[in-house]
């Protein structure tokens, strides 16, 4: 277990059985709260992405498109996740959605009982009772996320171009257990090596279930396919 | 509490005094091991230095320059930190230093125990034994690995242009408690919004203490002042 977070298992102290015994115990905790989450969000009618990534792969910048592009069809909510700073958040109300800023305090991930305040305090925000797609943009960390259930329905795992293709075999767990891979600043292709069609095979070799779309924010390519998922999930 | 469904509002596990008691237990052990492995890198007499960034800010590609245009004067090894694949040490090897690959196994970070582990696998190694300079490249986490002293003598912490210019703010403690922060991949600046100085005076705010420089491993900008630094801790 990470001492630091309570995550994944197996360094050097995974033998010590006191500390599997906390890890369990923990995991299973998480587990019951989202479920609870999950039923709160179904009673909300809100479909819930948690959206999985390295910092500053542009999870903040695809959501402001998104809203841009979609706030007129779909009522879009976001919670927050970050160990710092609400500047996310900031960028998000901008936009004139609902969104609540959680900040970890240290932790890497968001857990189930953070969400869980999320929504209430997510309720008492302006039109926060009215939402049918809520994104929890989780901490920039690809890698204990990865291990705690929020309540979501999906989840996303974004790699940016310039993170460089070998992602998705050394970061396997948020591919394993997302249903969506977006790649993301496909405008900057020209000026890196990322073999798009490797990094898609990689990622499908782990998950077959995987659905991939390649996109920009920025200069809009493969925005539409993006829509698309997230019209469909919200009929 | 929540009124609505009288639950805890903290994150599930910040209150709990076992897991609080299991966390620094095994962060006492890991300070333990680590003072081990710093008389032991003192004993090899190598200066070490312990790498911390996301995945993807090119890390491995600054090591393999460096080793390039530095291996004939300095004797670099490598102790290569991943979740899964020896990717990394494989493109160092091709380099020609030694090299060892410590995969975690799905854990965040490298540990002290890991690291002690390391030490004996890479003095098996062909050259192993006489290595003045020692670079651990930690897995891609800008969280988890900044909790844990891995017994080295300088810590670093890098940002990659397109990763964005208020990572600092966003994760404190890998800034806190570095002593060098290197952003990297200047040379696609004109394609990004990232404002050097500021990032640099964000870094600055949380540790007066940092030493700040900006290089592009491709072009070779700003390099030259990377490797003063390595030979300054080296002499």
């Amino acid at each position: 277990m990470c001492d630091a977070c309570g995550c994944d298992l197996k360094p050097a102290h995974s033998h010590d059985s006191k500390v599997v015994e906390v890890h369990q115990s923990l995991l299973a905790a998480n587990t019951a709260m989202a479920a609870k989450n999950r039923k709160h969000f179904d009673t909300m009618g809100a479909v819930v992405i948690n959206m999985i990534s390295s910092p500053g792969s542009g999870k903040t910048t695809l959501l402001e498109k998104t809203i841009e592009t979609l706030g007129g069809d779909i009522r879009i909510g976001v919670i927050e996740g970050d160990i710092e700073t609400d500047r996310d958040a900031e960028r998000i109300r901008a936009k004139g959605v609902p969104v609540v800023q959680l900040t970890t305090g240290g932790a890497c991930h968001l857990d189930a009982a953070q969400i869980h305040k999320g929504i209430h305090l997510l309720e008492k925000e302006k039109g926060g009772t009215e939402i049918d797609l809520l994104f929890i943009e989780n901490v920039g960390n690809l890698v204990c996320p990865a291990t705690f259930d929020l309540g979501e329905h999906h989840r996303m795992v974004l790699i940016s171009v310039p993170e460089g293709p070998d992602k998705p075999a050394k970061y396997p767990k948020a591919f394993h257990s997302s249903q969506l891979f977006v790649i993301t600043k496909i405008d900057i292709l020209p000026y890196f090596d990322f073999p798009v069609e490797e990094a898609t095979a990689e990622a499908l070799q782990l998950n077959p279930e995987l659905q991939v779309m390649a996109l920009s924010a920025t200069s809009g390519e493969g925005f539409e396919q993006w829509l698309d998922y997230l019209r469909k999930l919200c009929n």
